[in-house]
């Protein structure tokens, strides 16, 4: 899926929402559990639900692993669904991957070859050539760990070198490496004070946003400090959307909760 | 796994090698693709014929991953028959992930209980919350990116800051954490002349050493700089044992790769 691809999905829908599908066997409906693929079942009812309102999905690769190899299986079915079904919607599998590079090599095989996401997010702890490999892949993109939106991002990521803050620093560097047409970076809302440095330094580049939600971030001023001409924002939910209920009409909360954030989106837009 | 076991396990067989399983279809002997699991029946012969003469196996997920849901299911065959067979041998797997916390404790489950994993590698970009889930399992261990073995180690790792290189204030921050029960530190060969800054850092941790082999790094180096009263290394070589030779003798010829490297670390514990 191309930049301008993603960029003009977003402008026809006013709405630049994505929906992490973090299935917790523990948290969804229980009469779920009787079907041979709960984990499936769960986010087919869930990407039917909300894809209207929203034009990208994020799975957590953790809620997958956590299952194992029958997990791991869950996730490639629901991806084949969303791509069957939504060709359209931006699929981001949420990995912080990143490793030397003969590993990173397999990596992005592994995600954007056998799984056919558009799109990993990645740890920039090793440098360039852990990062290369995935940028190799036209109409894929790697997303780069900026600002986190946790508390432990202060640890490493706001210290501060000789050129100030390491994010900053990470971002400069980082975006070097390729171009807008196959990275982007994570920036967490929760940290929406530093989107105007973010956005001197990378104007053109698009941001993937965690934090709004169970998070807490504030979603005016992620768009007042974080927009650009091209929306350049996708804004992530994942637990305020996808567990709004547990019971039969989860489906359907669901899907409310993600027309209440497309609808403040809007206005933004 | 106990610290004192894996040091016991170290000073009884005068050995620290860690043999990296990394089983790549383009490379494995080709009678083995007749088999229903190609890779989990050439890590088996890799895993018998090299068991003797190293105490650790480092699986490295891309590399099963590239094959999804049926790789996936390799490795967790491929773990089973270590933990079954080699009990006391450690196992590590390798990695990189490293999330908020949520999705850390997701990691934290998908690795040490479902997998059955004694350890973890863990990129530190995401600080304490995206580490600690790991260090709640008495007998496991997270095992941090310090200095990595790789080009890229140079774009972050060695940027200085107002306390000198990132990878450095990286070492004392987290090793505040927890402690060498439930930590230790990637160290790549290829830096082996910052050991001694690590150690002066970490005299107590164990270091999980890459780069020895296919990228180069000196071992007699290593152990000058690099050991302890426990010995407190952990030397990893992969491609150089398990691609030792792809034909009909390649786990003789892993065995005897392995046999060599083990023989030179023996004089230097």
């Amino acid at each position: 899926m191309t930049l301008s691809e993603i960029i003009n999905f977003i402008k026809e829908k006013k709405n630049c929402l994505c929906v992490g599908l973090d299935p917790d066997m523990d948290k969804i409906p229980s009469f779920l559990l009787e079907f041979e693929d709960p984990i499936f079942e769960f986010n087919k009812r869930i990407v039917d639900a909300v894809a209207d309102h929203c034009m990208a999905f994020k799975p957590n690769l953790a809620f997958y692993e956590a299952y194992g190899s029958t997990g791991y299986a869950s996730l490639e079915k629901t991806i084949q669904y969303i791509k069957l079904n939504y060709p359209r919607h931006f699929l981001i599998a949420d990995a912080k991957r990143g490793d030397i590079g003969n590993t990173s090599d397999r990596y992005a095989k592994a995600f954007f070859i056998k799984l056919n996401a558009d799109a990993i997010t990645i740890a920039p702890y090793m440098g360039r050539d852990s990062v290369e490999p995935f940028l190799k892949y036209p109409g894929k993109f790697a997303v780069l760990l900026g600002l986190t939106s946790n508390e432990g991002a202060a640890d490493f990521q706001l210290d501060m070198g000789k050129e100030g803050e390491l994010f900053k620093h990470v971002l400069k560097v980082s975006s070097g490496w390729g171009t807008p047409e196959n990275m982007m970076y994570v920036i967490g809302a929760t940290k929406s004070e530093y989107l105007r440095d973010v956005r001197a330094i990378l104007p053109h580049h698009f941001l993937l946003i965690p934090g709004i939600g169970a998070q807490g971030g504030d979603l005016e001023m992620v768009f007042e400090f974080g927009k650009n001409k091209d929306v350049g924002l996708i804004i992530n939910v994942s637990r305020n959307i996808i567990y709004a209920s547990n019971d039969m009409k989860f489906a359907e909360a669901a899907k409310e909760s993600a027309m209440n954030y497309a609808h403040q989106i809007k206005k933004y837009i």
